[in-house]
């Protein structure tokens, strides 16, 4: 009955309420919105603008809180955990960005003026935090989500100034900064939390039909608002019609590669649900860095069934491999879904650079080549006077410095994990709602009676 | 085998059919659209508005219908009813407002125009029925919630029209005109219905996690959403960008500070899941009336956290307290998450204006003030010369003239469920979708077989 | 423990990697984007064009892949194979469709300039392959189900041309070119494949509680959405608001007629879920043809009342009718929500243009009359001096060729599906997920457990 609690009983409200007294005070002192536009003129670039952006903002927020948290419900017996911390965790990731977007980048100019682009730009932040934990989903108590969050925010931050604005690395649909960067943070912290220990299939984490079909239904969420979430900071008009496109045609054909791999890799042929689940979405995990590059439509789609492939086969064989070798734990296959597509997309967009250039240079009749005058505008506009072969480059180092300097960043926050008051659910505990939720303990009264709808199935088959 | 119907077995389709005809009647006779652009340039300002408004009336569509429904799904047992009879009271309130509105408001102009914007303000007179029937959720038959909807909507329209076009009430979210309101119909109508009749816990309104889980999701999909249906009446431009601001605050606050209270309020710690599901609305139910208002960021967030506490204090307190004291049943605790609330935002919104007007008139150099602008703005554009201890009084006024009307409204519309005709469903009956539909009794056949996912998974944990 | 393969097991990824194969190349050769716009003031009406259709764009793809696939999960134990097999033909018809739209349409001109525009008619051609499947659902490999999508997207593609580009009939929202076509060639799909074969009831086809309650939810989604459905190839302005209040106006008065309609015909005045699921979307499908057309707002209530009157008794007497004379399988009963509210909706499309016209050339004063500017405009806009006679017959000449060419089609697709490597699911095995999906199979411990929590209240009731 009295189940030992997984941190001290008031920590997590405690620490919560000591940040949102904390926030108060900052947004307090330092925050405001925007003026009002005086001139008619101005008000209606804003309407505009804002109904340009809203719609994309209330996807990617559906994407976040509704898609991501069906996705998770894959395990059967701790859909309300996954959920609710799910969405206290985009919460307090977001609310922890703007403080510190709001010290960080905008201090040095007065008042912090926040707007929905901010906003935005803060979610982001918190979407890396919402990956990341994938990775030690059910294993870990929300004070020791809390702390993952904590650390992970800024080092984000930091990671994304450098990457975009210090090396110039582009990257609209967060393909290295958010999918590369949040996969080996969290397998960072995953590491550094478990440690060498090996831990025996808990009969808890295994998915249930019914959980698969929900956490399938989370991906399809996912999958239809994906091109949104790609194209919202994307310059308005041709650039972000093409990263719409872009987008829609990787997600497409990674639809279909991923059941073409997952069905070959079965020797009855038949589907893996987690297959499906994860490795439609890959696609758009690889598309990010390049959807509005200057390329032919055969390259999304070709990076989509790419990225679908790397990660079908990532299942199959290289979780397992880090399983045994590392004794890696990766809940939810994050280095799948966000590590090695995004990898791919990292090197596409080097690649794609590189034609794009070529294209551009190479024929004086550039509106005859299919890509021409989309490379000239990407060349002059996006790399100045880089030149191509250094901005690819700069891509590849970008990806470099996102996994080493994330991987590192995550043992460290993963050993803070291991701190005694951040004590971790006992493992009999695990994957249940019971710890955290006052519900009933779905496995306490067996055998009682029984879901009749199935019974009565059950037994007209044996009839 | 043979159920006692709940209310005469035709009742419910006979008088839906009368008023089907009744509504082609009146819609034949007087309803007509706006007649269209001639010029080039009106032709792109109605496609430029329509781009405006339609993506937020989505929103609001799914959130009545799919979030709420969803939200209503907390009964085990009763999710088809529930769900259903949702989406006929909408329709219904719907169609039924627009009728009104039509002989109220637009008759004196002779053919009554329909366009987006009606349709938007018929589906609030509707969104009050779907908030007040949460009182009396599964206790009642169809032809019931039907005679409430009927008799909610005149008196919304009356009192939207009194409070906002006679008193001047600011409440672009319809904090007091929406949310109050319904609450304290919703209570009378709970109250003259019930009586002093005190029920035992029937054990179909027991949630399940199953039924918790679709319940949360039904949340998370309206507190996505919420910020359309505050914002989607504001002026396009600043004062709409800052209603959706406002509102992301108050509700981000609300479901930090809704986790922080529930488990403070817990001997263990652990979340209880209806607080979850409700708590996390309470800040969009109070921003409503501060949402497009000349105040400061921090604003928001502090009202946020207020509500979520006073909504989590609400459902450990305040309803015992009444059922016990006052026989007063609240099956959803709509007294929580719509009434506390709600006041609460109202007194802010007074506050709200005299801060603002105090801001303007005090400093010269209103650019300088955090909120010097919107509030000298919003004092000239809201309130006109009225001075702003009047408005602020009004606004007051306002809430009391809401509560006590529909109290009183609601009161004898409750009277009205007890007509013999309209007779409520047997207590053993309630709470249970074999009443109104052809389903299987989930609990005819218990032991016969099982769930055999759960039960597998059951019998691994034992071995 | 060996299940027997539907299809030989790797026909299915073989074909799909194939036509992957060959989508690549054919996107290689052929497809670019358009080139971007040069001047600022393209630049920002092409960005305008993006924010007015790409949120109903997302709309239409929520519909599809979550609302179509939530609806589709009637059946207990096929929720996986039934919304991955909707998802699969949804991608892999729009890239087929994308394809042979190239060929056919653009190929004259050059290269194929893909564009949001060109994606929506790809996945129109898409949608009637998902309606047409559903009269054979859960007794068909995914194998027969990508031979009915190759066979029907290019005669969709046909079809529409033959009636909108060569007999000019009118239909915005794709009542006679999608749902009527779709119908009837699923018809002829089931009738040709099934033969005269009887079959019993199949246990694991009957609905559960559970599964009519994710279905239910997948008919809300739609009908949310259903407006941006038949808007989104409107003219902008006028012309797509008057759709978008029309299919509104069907779909809310399709609601209440359906629960009227249901419950008047069952004895005990219960609904069935199945009619709710299916009559409340009829007006939508109904209203497709006429949702842009000059007429009162009470032609589109009385077109959605009718058609959901129509599609419940079809559900009620036709089916079964055509199940015994005709041996005519019709799992998701699609000829009484898409044949039945199609047929009177091109009924409709014919009555309304005879009618707009004698408004206009009746009166003098069209502004007087309720449709006065309305009929003229689209008289003199939609089918200039064809003459309103010619056109109405046209409508039904129109809704002729789509009913007999789809069947005649359907049946010669139906006929392929029996090659001999398409093999079907043997009986017992249909509408089971196990059979295409690595899942545990529910039925086979029964007994050993059970879901505790419907226990648990099934003993609390027998206390």
């Amino acid at each position: 009955a009295a189940l030992p609690p997984a941190c001290p009983r008031h920590l997590l409200p405690l620490s919560l309420g000591l940040f949102q007294g904390a926030l108060l005070l900052f947004f307090a002192l330092f925050v405001t919105y925007d003026k009002p536009s005086v001139q008619t003129e101005d008000a209606n670039l804003v309407a505009n603008q804002l109904h340009g952006i809203f719609p994309l903002f209330q996807d990617i927020q559906v994407m976040l809180v509704v898609g991501l948290g069906l996705l998770l419900m894959f395990l059967p017996r701790y859909g309300l955990s996954a959920v609710t911390h799910n969405f206290l965790l985009l919460n307090f990731s977001t609310q922890w960005a703007l403080v510190l977007q709001g010290l960080l980048h905008h201090f040095q100019r007065g008042q912090v003026h926040l707007n929905l682009h901010n906003l935005l730009t803060a979610e982001f932040a918190a979407v890396t935090v919402l990956i990341s934990v994938g990775a030690v989903l059910g294993r870990t108590s929300p004070c020791q989500l809390l702390v993952v969050a904590a650390c992970e925010v800024p080092i984000y931050l930091a990671s994304e100034w450098a990457l975009v604005t210090h090396l110039g690395v582009l990257d609209v649909g967060g393909t290295i900064t958010i999918h590369v960067f949040s996969c080996y943070f969290g397998l960072g912290v995953s590491k550094a939390l478990f440690g060498m220990a090996r831990r025996p299939v808990h009969p808890k984490e295994i998915p249930t039909p019914r959980s698969d079909l929900l956490s399938l239904m989370g991906t399809l969420i996912l999958w239809v608002f994906w091109p949104s979430f790609v194209a919202v900071l994307c310059q308005p008009g041709d650039a972000q019609h093409r990263a719409i496109l872009n987008t829609f045609l990787a997600m497409s054909a990674g639809a279909l590669t991923t059941v073409v791999a997952s069905s070959l890799l079965a020797r009855d042929g038949k589907l893996s649900p987690g297959h499906v689940q994860n490795g439609s979405l890959a696609g758009g995990v690889a598309i990010g860095a390049v959807a509005d590059m200057a390329m032919l439509p055969v390259a999304a789609l070709a990076l989509g069934s790419l990225s679908a492939v790397a990660c079908i086969l990532g299942f199959r064989f290289l979780t397992p491999l880090l399983a045994r070798k590392l004794v890696l734990q990766d809940q939810c296959g994050i280095h799948n879904v966000h590590g090695l597509p995004g990898i791919l997309g990292a090197m596409a967009s080097a690649v794609a650079i590189l034609v794009a250039s070529k294209d551009t240079s190479g024929s004086r009749f550039s509106q005859v080549s299919p890509v021409g005058v989309n490379a000239s505008e990407a060349a002059g506009g996006q790399w100045g006077d880089r030149g191509a072969g250094r901005q690819a480059l700069y891509q590849v180092a970008g990806l470099a410095v996102a996994i080493g300097g994330s991987l590192l960043a995550g043992l460290l926050a993963g050993t803070a994990l291991r701190l005694p008051c951040l004590a971790r659910p006992p493992e009999r505990l695990c994957f249940d709602d019971t710890l955290y939720f006052k519900v009933q303990d779905q496995a306490e009264s067996p055998g009682l009676g029984s879901a009749a709808e199935e019974g009565a199935l059950a037994l007209k088959e044996r009839v």
